[in-house]
Parts: C-alpha cells; structure tokens; sequence
C-alpha cells in the first residue's frame, strides 16, 4: 500500500494560483521589483498578471497600481519586494484582499540581526492572523517550468524542463545550480526558494512537490532542519512515492556538547542527520555535483533487480576503471551467461575480449556497440549497463548514441554511458541528452549513478514492517529502579537484590533464575572471598537455603565484629558476546540508537551505527551489519555465535523505551552480555533530562 | 639536499630527435600511419621528418622511401606501424641504420594470445641485441607541446601547452582525456602511452619526466607495476624534485591469496600499492577528475605553509558548503586575526559576516572581492584561501576575475577558485584560464585540490632520516629458532626453555631475567597446577634453585609414574597493551609491514594500517596515528600509557630482518606485548618460501 504524502492544501497557491500580483515591481532594470515582473510576464504564465507600484504608469503593458486594493481579480498569490519595515502591512493587506500566499523575496530580516529578527516574527504572527502563508524572507521565490510560472528575479532563460524537483534553503546555490544545469543538460520541474524559513519550511514542501506530476525526484538542499520528527514523518511518506536526494551541509558546524555516556559523545549531530535520512528513506549525497548526478540517473532510469552491472566498452582502460568504480560504488561485475558470451563472440573480433567488462576493441562499430549491448541486457544476470564510450577512433561517438539510444529507451533495465571527451563527443552528448539517456563525463561518475538506482531499488523492496510489540508504558520511570524499567520493557539485566533470611533468599532465587551467585552484605567487609564471603554456581532452591544460613555463620564466626545487612543474590551469567547498545535523544529527531563494541574502547574503536528509534527488525540488523561487533554475533574463528535474535529484540525494546519516556535523555547497557540464548545487560546507565 | 633522479640516457631519443621516420607512412586518409604522418608534421617539430611505405610516392610534399636505408641523416627515432610479424625485422633495420629509438604503435602482440606474445619477446631480444629502446606494442605513442613533437595518430589539434606531464598506461584513456582538457581549460606538457610495456616502463619514463624543464607535475595513469621495487626507488627519488599524482586501478582485481597470517589475509594487493605510493610521495587520486583537479593546482599554485584556508563567498550557502568540504579534505577553517575582522568590516555591509567563510553578501562587488582577498592574503593565520564566485546578481563574473586574479599571481600563498554555473561565468573562466588561475565548478573540488597542495607540502617537510641501526644478518634463518632469529634483531621475546636440572634452572632463570615461571615439563600431565607443578613470580636464583628441586620431587610425590624431563622456564611477563605487528612479501613491492589491533579478531576489526619495509620512526608513528590500536598506546581512560617507543623500535627492527632475509614470507608477532618499558613478542609465526 503506498501512503499518500500529506499536503497542505494553505500551500497550492505558490503552486497554481489564478492570478498572481508584484508589490515592489519597478521600471529600472537594476532593481528586483523589475526581475520580478519580466521573468512573470516572459515565462509564459497562462494567468492574470498585476503589478503594485509606489508610481503610477506602466510595465509590460500592464498598469502599475499604487495600491494593492485596486488590483482585479482573480490574485491568489503576491510577490513581495518591499523594505523590511513595510512587510508586515503589505502582508496584513494581502489577507484582506484575499491572498493567501506571500512570496518576500526582501532581505533585512532575522539574518541581519536582532531588529530584523523581531520584524520577522511580526511577518509571522500577521501571516498567521490573516490568513497568508508565507514563503521566505530572504528567498528567490518558486520556478515552474511545465505550468509555466517563474517567481524569480534571475537572468532569463528559463531553466529547461524536466523531471527534479529542486527545494533550496540557500537562494545562490539555486541561482548557481540552475546556471551550472543549462551545460549539463538536464531540467527542472520545479523550484522552490525557502530563504529564512519564518513560516513554510522544507517539511512542509516535501509532499508539494511529491504531488507534483512533473516532478520524479525531489533534490534537498539543506543548512539545518526546522523539526527533524515532522521532516522525518514527512519525508517517510514522500520517498514511499518518489526518491529523494539531499545534500546536507554544516556537517562539521555543531560541536558536539558534553554527553554522560559513551553513546552521546559518539552521537554528533550530524549522525543523526545520517540516521534520520536513513529512516526516511532519502539518499544523502556528499557533494552537489553527487546530488545531480544521482537525480538525474533517479529521473529517467528504470530501478535495477539488483546490483550485477555489465560494462560495455570499446577500450581495456576506462572498462578497468569502471569495473574498479563498480566495486568501490557497491556493486558488482555481473558474471555473463555462457549463451551472452557465445553471442559476444560472434559478434565480436578473436582479439576482444567477451567476459565482463566486455571490451570490443578500438574497431568497435555503432553497430557492435549495438548488438552487444541488447546481448547484455537479454542476460537475466545483468541488471543494469554501464557503456563507456570515448571518441572512437574509426566511427563517430554521435552514430553510436544514435544506435544505442532505441535499446536503452526499450529496456527494463537502467542503462548509462560513460561519455569520455569533450569536443569529439559533443553531438553525441546533444543525441543522448534529448533522447533522455544519462550521460556522465567519467566512469566513477556513471558507477555511482548506477548505485544510486541500486540504492533506490533496495529501499523500495525494504518495507519492513514493524514487529508489533506489547507496549508497556512506565508513568513515571525515575521512580523506578533501572531495573524495573527495563523489566517493563522485557529487557534483562543481571540485577542484584538482597536477600535479608534465608527464605527471601529461596524467593529472590526463584525470581531470578538459577544458577546464581551468593556474596555476603556488609559493610565491613572487602575481600569477600577471603572470609568465605562468596559462593558460585547455587543450582536450587535448596542449595540457595542452605547456602544463606551456612555463609552467614561462617563470615560471623571468621568476624564477629563484622555488619550483616543479608546476602546478595545476582543471576550468575554465561560467557558471551558483550556489545554496547544505547540512546541519546537527539534535540532535532529524537531517540538515536547505538548499538556496536562496548568496553572502555568504544569511543576510541568507533565501531558503533546508529538509526533513529523506532526500530523495526531490519533497521537493527542494518546496524548489526555495519559493525564488526554485529557480524562477530554469528561466530568467528573459536568465538561461538550467540543469540543474535536477542540483540535484535533488545534494541527495538530499548526504541520503544526511549520514544516513550520522554524525560530519559540518554541511556546505555554497556556491557550487554549476548548469551547462547538470551542476552542480559550487565551495566546500565540513565540520565534523565532537567 | 636534492637527489636528481636517474635519467636512463638511452631513451632521450624519445623526447629529443634530430629526425623521425614513420616506418608505414599512408597516403590513405583512414589509415594510422597517415594519421601519425599528419601529425608530425603538423605538430611544428622543427627536425627532419621521414617517411618509409611499401609504395614510392609522396605524402605531406616530403618523398616516400620504400627501404630504411634510404632515408637520411639525421635520424634517432623510429615510429613503426608495421604488421605485427614484419616488426622483428624492423627494429632489426632500426639499429643498423643507427636509430636506437623505436615507437611501436601496432597492436597485435602479447594482448592478442601467444603468437603475439611470442612476437613480442622477440622484439625485445632484437631490441636489445641491436641497442633499440621500445616504446609499445600497442601504444599511442609520444607528445611533447612545448617542442614540439606528435607521434601519435590523435586527431587534431594537438593539446594545449602546459605542465603537466602524463604517463599512461591506457592509450584510449590518453585520448579520452586530451579531448577531455581541452573543454576544462588545461593542458599538458608531454605524454607518454606506454602500450604493452615491452621494454620501456613507467618506472623508465618517470625520470624523464621529472627532467623536462616544462613539466611541472607528472600524472601516472596505471594499471599494473613492472617491478614493485624499482618502481618506488625511482619515483622517491622524482616526487622530491615534482609532484606525482596516479590513479591505479584494478584496484579489486587480483585475488587475495591464501595466507599463512592474519597480516597475509588483510594486506590485498591494493594495499601494497597505496603503502608503494605512500612510500614513493605519490599522492593517489581515487578518480581521474580528482586526479587532473589535483594536477592542475600543483602545477600553478604556490604551496601552503599549512592547512589553514581562509573562505571568501558572497553567499552563505556555498560558503556553508565549501567550510564542509574543508573538514572532509582534512583543512581547517582559518581562524582570523583581529585586525583581519575589523579591516574587513570597515570595506563590507554591516549585515556581511566577517567571520570565517567571510560572506560579503550578494551585492560583493569585484572591488570588495579584491579588498577581501588582499586583507584574508595578508592575515598570516591564513595559509590559503578558496574564493568562491556564483553569477553574481549585481555584476558581471568577469569583472571579478580581473579584479582578482594581480593578487592571486602575486600572492605567496594558493588561492583557488569556486567559479559556480556555466553560461554566466563562461567569459570568467576564461579569464581566469588564461591567468593560470585554476578554477572549479564546485567548493568540494576546490576544497580537494588544496589538500592536494597540503599534502605536497606535508611530503615535502616531512624528510625523515632513517633512524641506523647496527645490523644483524642472519645467514640463515631456517636453521635458527624464532627466538634467535628475533634477538639477532634485537626484538624480546617471551621464550621458554626447558631445564633439566637445578644448575641448569638458576642459569636459564639469570639469562631470562626475574621474575620468571617454572612449569613441570612432563608429557604425561595435562593439569600442571593440580599437581603443584606450576610455580609463579619466582624473584631470584636461591629460589629457583629450590623452586626446581621442590617442584619435581612434588610432582614426583604425587604422580610417581609420570615421566619429566625437567621444568620449563619462561619470563614472567607483566601486563601491558597488546597489538599485533607482522610483514607479509608482497610479489611486486617486497616486505608489507602491519601494525594494529591484534587477537583473534584482528580481521574483523580490521583496525590495522600498512607501509613498505624499510621503516623509518616517521612511517611507524604515521601507522600508529592510523590506528587505534597505536592511538591508545599513550593511554585512553583507564588504560594505562605504555612504551610506544619499544613499537616503534620492534617495527623497524622487524622491517630490517624482513628486508635481509628474504626467504621469510610471512611473519606475524600477535600479540606483541607492550609494557611500561619495552615489549615482549608472546607469540610468533614464520612462514618460509619454498
């Protein structure tokens, strides 16, 4: 079942409004208000167009209306270039003229200190009171090229159309991307500008454009999250529908603020933006450049059955560096059938070589270039083609492409060409590109665009759902003991209690489980052992009895001096696997999950994941996945596999303890003990929040 | 003091002939030995040029010779497109008319199966016997801008002049990429394909390089090494006078093969090479963009006397951007001066952030980015700066550019820009071509190409003397204990030697030093202790005298017809830190040294780091820094600090033996003990070849 991303229906004014109107558009070229109302009137949109001007006259062939109340209907949208100081009653009037959304593309705003800062709010409490939604301050406004509608001041033209949908918090990046696009050759759907974000935030355009027909992936450029649960939430139900890119920055901005427990000094904030993509389901870039890459393959590409790619080129190097890329990428060199390279064969020179990477040689015609690759993608091994294609020596690269392109325009599976060169492969990179077929200057470049459909394709076929869980609410756990807590949620720890005559010791015993360890309670007493303090490996109930009375007497007649509280009973623990598992609540998404090598070490290792609670069953063994204390888990060398199911219910037990005691602020069992059966936390630590 | 690298004399002929023949000259337009003729003497090569065919005639107004002999002085290099069976024969003309340089463009030979392969070994066998070096099979030859000479049968025009200089090992990838530069603005200074490597190898023609007064970076496209050893020799000695920057791939080709150790099993083969390359100074580039985007700074910029980069924006994100992919390279944000920060917000809006990335806002004028630049140049807290250039809104990019670009040439210190778009910015980037100034289309690339520069001048600072030690060969270690080969070298061991007596117990115990164990030395007894025949901390000879004498007439007392032959001795060694140390022969780069995390799960945890025998204190602390295992030495939490420099000691001692007996092939110490002072090896493996 696929859900339905949720919108908000106060936003589809920026999206399709009947009439849209330009308060601060002027007649000096130089200024924004002119931008403005050119790229309107230009961009081809099929609405009524009005300006507001402090002047009367005329622009575009429209009059300039000195007030706002003057302007016909239908107005559904305004575009606010107006001082700082005059913002909050322009806004106030749009709500009473009847419009319900705001562009303020102005700057002077929070981002220029305290007095911008108030009047922002003052925006916001007007926008909120009136009725307006509000996008920006400090913002570039919105771009739709299929509608058409463009909001912006930029330099015409028009961004191309296409499929990726671009929301920005940063207004020069956009301005930079859509530039730097024109030469890349691919387009946009849509575009929107948040600037300062006083009201309408990345959340909350999410499931915009995921609405949007036009647009099949969403790009994410991002500085900071507004509310990581809500984006989380929202961008779950949005990558279920269409694949999301995000490039995150101010990666390395926040220090990390001092945390009691190994879990919260590991736990940097970028992690849980890591973790929070994660379990969106969003594909987190590490550069722009990266970003686009991916996008464009998500845009036009058919998603891949897994990640056996077949490489086809008309040279040995480039076809090595592809096979290398295809490795470092996550994926591998698809093993060809016998009947594939029986066919490549005949079609092929003795000297070339069938096997994958499959290497035509220098000779290789448009035509080989053909035959060979509908041959790799009739193999039921192959799920994806990379073709590598620099200037043939002999051929054109553009006769190529032009015989390439029916294949990989009928295939099922993601073809993509490593287009080498540049002068001498410039026709052929105009024939791809209108034939909607990726091209990518390198193989590295083409590898990691293949993993991203890779990727893509594996979230897709994920949905795991959720084990259902009895829920075992605690009202208020600070007044319990760390023990009973974790109790409540079925987690087991090796709890001492004490035993005060030997019949609570045979019920103590029997509570906790035999076999079980005695130590005398005094005190007094510091070495235990060497006063017949401690007693192993007590089998029964019998043994527990005799065990108090006998122990008692003994420690009083080596110290009669000596206080006795009782004895403490702890369930004696197996030899096993021990791991740290923890929880840090994260300020912007919540309870982060660890789970990795405990001991002292674990700082200094490193060899933890994280993933947001709460946990579903894969989640966890994605975490078990990415660390070496999770692999060990199943044995290794002379070290026995334990109950790796244990750790598994452990950590979902854990999420669910975090996400529902609010006032638990980081918590961590370091050492959990994974045993043959079972798992048993050793130690546990909790810090509560003020 | 400089080491000019060795130039091999004999293959000057290749970079400076009096004269050429092109041996299969074609007046036939689609043939190769037209197109190398073409480009002979298109290039402007200022010698004679010469062309032998099967058929009289004329080509490019010069005659076409039918026999070698004809041809006249002078002449030193041949370039022969000749079926491979007549190429024996060809390079047996060579020499005698006196050409002892041959370029071999056909293919046809080792590549092609074992006729071919045949072939060719018997053109190195004429090679050799007639004093004809060879360049090829299978190449396309040589270029030289600066000369200038075309050998090869590239379409033109030739690549534009510059300096770098590139070795491949890839004729389609030499191609691709000379296309390729022509588009991204830089250009080369030689190039060498080095084909099938029949006789002239990268490790050859890298020397050359280095000596070509217009070369200012060598670029080394790989594939394979010729021979490991050589290879490195050769290029430590180059990367001290130019920088070196290769992309080898093939990176998970080979195989791992089975191993005898833990160290054999993690040191794949791609790991010799990165330690190969890190030995050699050769900074390794993960894909041929990064490759060529690190070429270009180290040819043009100035190297940084740290890392410490200044940012200059005129918008926040891509200055957000940009301060990540600082962190990411291993840069750090330059902190500025006081002075600094007051004199930039003297020349900048208050709204601008004078702080670190120094964002001047949208309306920077090319005055304001010149003003910046000069005053974040000056800050002596600034070891670089990253200028970043979006279509600004206000002006034209050019405009910048020229502004900038006086005080980038005559800076000491890299500067390098983030020239964002494509149409908008093309007169810039222009501009800033023609100035040598080296231009990127995002912050992540500009970041990469100064820790490029970073690094070089890290390399550069960072010429250790090995550390002489006295040497121990041992003539043949097959015959020696471990133990006896390990203290020829000086490494402790934790050894055990049997005494058969009293006399013989007090002697062992004072060559092994106190405190020591004893243990009965009996086939027949399984539990030592139980018998008493186990006996700690012994502190002196008086009781290891009676020690042995009590201890066997003990065991004897209770096990009367267990047959001893004595007690085994064995230093007590105290606790310490544990890492595991070992040297697996590589096939191509000799001894691979291994320090990290030892036990039993040294392969999972896979926190080791690797680098070439012999060691230096320098390379053994940087493996240190690589790891955990050498990170914690100094103490972590409650772990006490140990002897690092006993490591570091045992690393070179170990280094030495493996590189003076070369019949070891795997050797491993795991764990080698690290105390308070000094460190014991506990436990030792050697394999020996066969």
């Amino acid at each position: 079942m696929v859900i339905i991303p949720r919108m908000d229906s106060s936003l589809t004014s920026f999206f399709n409004p009947r009439g849209v109107v330009v308060i601060g558009a002027s007649t000096s070229p130089e200024k924004l208000g002119y931008g403005v109302a050119r790229n309107l009137v230009q961009s081809g949109y099929a609405g009524a167009i009005h300006f507001v001007s402090q002047k009367q006259g005329q622009l575009f062939e429209r009059p300039l209306y000195t007030d706002l109340a003057q302007v016909p209907d239908p107005v559904d949208l305004a575009i606010l270039i107006v001082p700082p100081q005059a913002t909050p009653e322009t806004i106030k009037a749009c709500g009473t003229r009847g419009i319900h959304a705001a562009i303020i593309v102005s700057s002077g705003f929070r981002e220029a200190g305290a007095e911008g800062a108030a009047l922002e709010r003052e925006c916001v409490e007007i926008g909120h009171a009136q009725g307006v939604r509000l996008l920006g301050p400090n913002c570039i406004g919105t771009l739709d090229t299929h509608l058409p509608l463009d909001t912006t001041f930029l330099q015409p033209p028009m961004p191309t159309r296409g499929g990726i949908g671009f929301i920005s918090h940063s207004g020069a990046f956009c301005a930079a991307i859509i530039d730097w696009a024109r030469r890349q050759g691919f387009g946009f759907s849509q575009l929107v500008s948040l600037g300062n974000q006083a009201d309408v935030n990345e959340t909350d355009m999410l499931p915009m454009l995921a609405a949007d027909v036009h647009t099949r992936v969403i790009v994410l450029y991002m500085e900071s999250v507004s509310d990581g649960r809500k984006f989380v939430d929202a961008a779950r139900a949005v990558t279920r529908v269409k694949p999301v890119v995000a490039l995150k920055v101010g990666r390395f901005e926040s220090g990390q603020k001092a945390a009691a427990s190994h879990t919260g000094a590991l736990a940097a904030s970028d992690i849980a933006f890591d973790a929070a993509f994660e379990k969106a389901g969003i594909l987190r870039a590490d550069s722009a450049e990266q970003m686009f890459d991916w996008a464009r393959a998500l845009e036009t590409c058919p998603l891949p059955r897994g990640k056996r790619i077949g490489i086809l080129t008309n040279a040995g190097g480039p076809g090595v560096i592809a096979a290398d890329s295809l490795e470092t990428n996550g994926l591998l060199l698809a093993k060809l059938n016998e009947s594939t390279l029986k066919a490549l064969s005949a079609n092929l020179p003795p000297a070339a070589s069938v096997q994958n990477p499959v290497d035509m040689l220098a000779s290789a015609s448009p035509e080989q270039y053909a035959t060979c690759l509908k041959l790799l993608l009739e193999d039921k091994d192959v799920n994806g083609v990379m073709v590598i294609l620099p200037p043939p020596p002999m051929f054109k690269a553009e006769n190529a492409a032009t015989a390439l392109i029916p294949l990989i325009q009928d295939s099922g599976k993601p073809v993509v060409i490593a287009l080498l060169g540049s002068t001498l492969i410039e026709q052929a990179a105009q024939t791809f590109q209108l034939a909607n077929v990726q091209t990518y200057p390198f193989p590295e470049r083409a590898a990691s665009a293949l993993s991203a459909l890779v990727k893509r394709a594996e979230f897709l076929e994920s949905k795991q759902t959720l084990k259902v869980l009895e829920t075992f609410r605690v009202s208020e756990p600070k007044d319990k003991s760390i023990e009973e807590l974790l109790a409540a949620y079925g987690i087991q720890t090796a709890q001492i209690k004490l035993a005060r005559d030997e019949n609570e010791a045979v019920s103590i015993a029997e509570e906790l489980g035999f076999p079980f360890v005695m130590k005398i309670a005094s005190p007094d007493i510091l070495h235990k052992s060497d006063v017949g303090g401690v007693l192993l490996d007590i089998k029964d109930s019998q043994q527990a009895r005799s065990g108090y009375t006998q122990m008692v007497s003994r420690v009083k007649s080596v110290m009669p001096g000596a206080r006795i509280d009782g004895v403490h009973l702890q369930r004696q623990i197996p030899n096993g696997q021990e791991v740290i598992v923890g929880m840090v609540r994260d300020p912007q998404f919540g309870p982060l999950m660890m789970f990795g090598s405990g001991g002292v070490e674990v700082e200094g290792l490193k060899d933890v994941a994280f993933a947001l609670a709460p946990l579903n069953q894969f989640e966890v063994r994605e975490m078990m996945r990415k660390t070496w204390a999770g692999r060990k888990l199943k044995g290794f060398r002379n070290i026995p596999a334990v109950d790796q199911d244990s750790v598994v219910d452990v950590l979902i037990k854990l999420a669910r303890l975090a996400v529902e005691n609010e006032s638990i602020e980081e918590i961590e069992i370091n050492p959990l003990r994974v045993l043959e059966a079972g798992a048993v936390a050793i130690d546990v630590r909790i810090k509560y929040g003020v």
